[in-house]
């Protein structure tokens, strides 16, 4: 399925199924026309909220949408959904390519579902602007899950920055939960800042990773770590059994080097297979017994509370050096003042006062 | 001497000699009035690129004024000594209270001094502005230094916010550049976000830690040891050697952790001690290697450069927060906004689009 399909049609996708002839094209006709007229934010948030999935992607689209007036009726369509969301768990998952996020997200989500549960599972990445869709754009890796009932996969918004990107699923977080989905799994992957955007968006931030040549920390990147809740070590089957188990001591040693979270947690490392299906147990168990801590001590509801007033003034403040950089004074002007700064010309601070002196004008 | 004190005069401080009886009474008031009459930013230029200390001093006094006449003139005063700047090493120290800075930096300092350096001391403490000067205001603590002819102290600068603190001090080291000073150490204490600040104002930065109870990295702030050219272990001396190289090995190995530096440069970790000097030598010979590496491969240029288009930037995105943020309208406003998202009433962005409109309005 294609990333342009998913941004029109409201339906699941079953690629390689063509429209049996049987279908009546008229009426196929009719209901196109009829799906292509504007639905009220009223009309899409009761739909969503009864948990219709077209409604809940149909809305999605809106948020996805770069057209204002889409832009309006979806924060109609958030605004009425708030009061329905926030009763859920949301799950940050991190991991380089090639960690085999999408087999892990496929057994764990299943098990999820298959414990009743209803998972949604969204992602974070910017690159996908590029690539139409790196990860989770290949639904087909999810071959389980994608068929059943109980799940919900959307690929990533596209946009032209992370911050764009970014809001995106946070919304797209909030329908979800309105529309019934009791588990979020947030993908990303370890490119940038996707990660801090993830984490600051999530309760549970789970880092996935391989066993390798014995020397698992090396190249290992920044925060990445300290920001794990849990780390999982996949593949940890067949001939990598001992080698993952390696590793597991490995990461437990380098884990103690940071200091005492504030959630009172303290960071698990633990080793599964997506193929047998091994450790996939604990992981969710990992994840309740987090849930119960931060539940007791509080420390869940002032994170997402936390989270919000984050995200407040990480939009205002994105926003504000968009309409910055985006004015045709400071546009016309900026690269020489760069220029004269890199050559020692004028001091930034002498630079920067002369741009915001343009811009305030 | 107090932190007013140096504000208002231009002399080095001599606490505790009181003027000599012998003293011209008028021709001391004479003095004092031409020094309250304001000098131009060109004489100001003229005495610091001549290395007189008292125009230096004089000159960071009007950068560190909230006059914005003084603002304008200190903007010409940077602006005309930048061709001078640049010819220096900055070493940025950093490292918790008790770790002994200031009796390093006495001992490092002197020996640079010893071999014909003039060495420039500044410091980054946004605490400073509650506490008047926690570093370096206690200049007793480098009792030879600061009677040293070849060396200049200036505590830190106060300010609301680390932004504006870390402006006057990247400023201020130009203008010892222009002055003579071809050394110019930034000593930070590990607060709040104030390494990162120093971090990038710097060539080379050094973290200065003590042997402790055999857990060394235990509680070792985020990023701190990924910041450090070298650690340097403090106080080895008497029964603590012992202990301090172990501390090395500890350091050595969860260096290791840490991924290739752009610089090319392998951070090191050596001990020291302030009071035997033992190891003083060592810390100068890693950054004259430092020095020679990143020379030759072209980092030290490139790192300069790119900090100062970050500083650029910094001060814009500061300003534009500054700007917004101290609105009426929005002054106004805000409160209700934050507890609204916080009691899940409005989304982040919903909340972040009116505020942002009824600032652009």
């Amino acid at each position: 399925m294609t990333k342009s399909a998913s941004s029109k049609s409201a339906l699941q996708e079953k690629e390689g199924i063509s429209a049996p002839e049987i279908v009546n094209i008229a009426s196929a006709a009719q209901l196109k026309k009829l799906r292509s007229r504007p639905i009220s934010a009223e009309t899409l948030t009761k739909g969503i909220v009864s948990g219709a999935i077209p409604a809940l992607s149909q809305a999605i689209t809106l948020i996805e949408s770069t057209n204002p007036n889409h832009l309006e009726k979806a924060n109609q369509v958030i605004t009425a959904c708030l009061p329905y969301s926030n009763k859920s768990v949301r799950i940050g998952i991190t991991g380089v390519p090639g960690v085999g996020k999408s087999t892990f997200i496929e057994a764990f989500g299943k098990y999820l579902t298959g414990m009743g549960k209803k998972v949604a599972v969204l992602a974070v990445d910017p690159s996908s602007t590029i690539s139409h869709g790196s990860i989770l754009g290949d639904k087909t890796r999810m071959e389980e899950l994608v068929k059943d009932p109980n799940a919900y996969i959307r690929p990533s918004a596209s946009g032209e920055t992370l911050g764009g990107v970014a809001r995106k699923t946070r919304e797209t977080i909030i329908l979800c939960e309105a529309a019934g989905f009791d588990t979020i799994i947030i993908e990303t992957v370890g490119v940038g800042q996707s990660e801090t955007a993830v984490h600051s968006m999530v309760d549970f931030f789970l880092l996935l990773k391989i066993a390798g040549a014995g020397d698992e920390l090396q190249g290992i990147k920044r925060g990445i770590m300290e920001m794990a809740d849990a780390i999982v070590i996949n593949k940890a089957d067949g001939d990598n059994i001992k080698k993952a188990q390696y590793a597991k001591t490995e990461f437990n040693r380098a884990l103690h080097l940071f200091p005492a979270k504030k959630s009172g947690w303290t960071p698990t490392v633990t080793t599964c297979s997506s193929i047998t299906h091994e450790g996939i147990t604990t992981v969710w168990d990992t994840i309740s017994a987090f849930l119960e801590l931060t539940a007791a001590n509080h420390y869940f509801e002032e994170k997402r509370a936390g989270q919000n007033q984050y995200w407040l003034m990480e939009t205002i403040n994105e926003q504000l050096k968009q309409h910055f950089y985006t004015d045709t004074n400071i546009m016309a002007s900026l690269e020489s003042y760069k220029k004269a700064v890199q050559n020692n010309e004028i001091s930034p601070f002498a630079a920067a006062s002369v741009l915001l002196e343009k811009y305030f004008k």
